[in-house]
């Protein structure tokens, strides 16, 4: 069997054992893979699971397989990243990409004072996120929102969570010994924090990491702050 | 003064405290940001100085200015980093971003075994690099090369320095405390390290360092490593 791809399937499509792909992992494992009835490839389903499924029909209108053996991973630490949007919708979806490889649980894009609004194209989130699961073998799919302020981020998620947030700083030390414990880590946007987004931040006994003395991207600091969180 | 900006000038564009600003750099400073003779804006010619420049002359065909102070930064920790060519230009381009904000002084690209040949093109290089040390006020415009195969970089860089190989491994854990020392940074491909590569590196006593159980794209790892080598 080959473990280099691992495709995905909702949940949903998943029942009884047998699994009905959808148009595009159907149209992958037909066309590009050239895969055949009796053929066994790797599925997740986002929650949790690799399953290894036999596939039982290949034609052009329908993939479909029976799942043989599933692998349940267990849960990864809780890690919700918050960051100000990204302007540049490249830049917007490699943060994305890499959150998901570095082990984020919950991606919010907040529209804060310095960043502004940004149509964020929802089905453009998902697909870099399915495919970066896909590609890291990663078998959690993280969730996704979208917020109106810090604050509103705070209000929801700091309850249990530690609070750590990103900070460009002369000094360029990282004093922090990251462990288990759920986080809540925000990055601020391309302007920096505004000084009541600060105030509230430090009001509610956030952590500030200092990521050394250069001026980073919100993708670049994002990838930093998961990286450190990562660390055991 | 504006410090939001910081122009890169090649150090033999400086002469007698005079700066003649390339082509493009003149466009941005007439046509974007509208300066006129007289204003202030800080130049930076890659070698570690910070100035302060007095535009002296400003028209369409010539800008040039008078260095009025100089803020000499120190060296750098020495951070070569050494990394499979990437195929996707973009992705090998994003890569070279992240290193230069992230603190790399000397990429290079390999053509190892598994990730084959590639054609870089030596200006989008440049192009990114500049614009990353501009973007994150870094003083300091890091080298680039290519080489042959990983060997090749060892041979050459490996003398005086820690050796550091990224690795993905089910165990996950970072045990490493890296310093100010030099330090030469690896990163396999995407199909990973040759069997001969990897046994190569390890007779040349390199320290492994796991980047934890998911499998990380050449630029995921880069950006890691670099983000663990500034710890302290």
């Amino acid at each position: 069997m080959n473990k280099h791809f691992l495709f995905y399937v909702p949940p949903g499509e998943i029942a009884d054992n047998q699994i009905q792909f959808p148009k595009e992992e159907a149209n992958h494992i037909v066309k590009v893979l050239r895969k055949q009835t009796g053929d066994v490839i790797q599925v997740t389903d986002g929650v949790g699971n690799i399953m290894d499924v036999r596939l039982s029909e290949v034609d052009k209108t329908r993939v479909s397989g029976d799942v043989i053996a599933n692998y349940m991973t267990p849960a990864e630490p809780d890690r919700i990243l918050a960051f100000g949007v990204i302007r540049q919708r490249e830049r917007l979806e490699f943060a994305v990409e890499k959150a998901v490889e570095l082990g984020v649980t919950r991606l919010v894009f907040v529209h804060s004072e310095h960043a502004g609004k940004m149509d964020i194209k929802a089905r453009r989130i998902d697909k870099t996120m399915i495919s970066a699961i896909k590609q890291s073998r990663r078998p959690w799919l993280p969730a996704w929102e979208e917020r109106e302020s810090f604050n509103d981020v705070l209000t929801e998620y700091k309850e249990g969570r530690n609070v750590i947030v990103a900070h460009p700083n002369e000094e360029g030390s990282y004093e922090w010994k990251p462990d288990d414990s759920p986080m809540l880590l925000l990055v601020g946007p391309e302007g920096g924090f505004s000084e009541k987004e600060v105030n509230h931040t430090l009001v509610s006994g956030a952590r500030i990491v200092s990521l050394g003395q250069k001026r980073l991207r919100t993708e670049t600091a994002a990838c930093a702050l998961l990286v450190l969180a990562n660390l055991r």
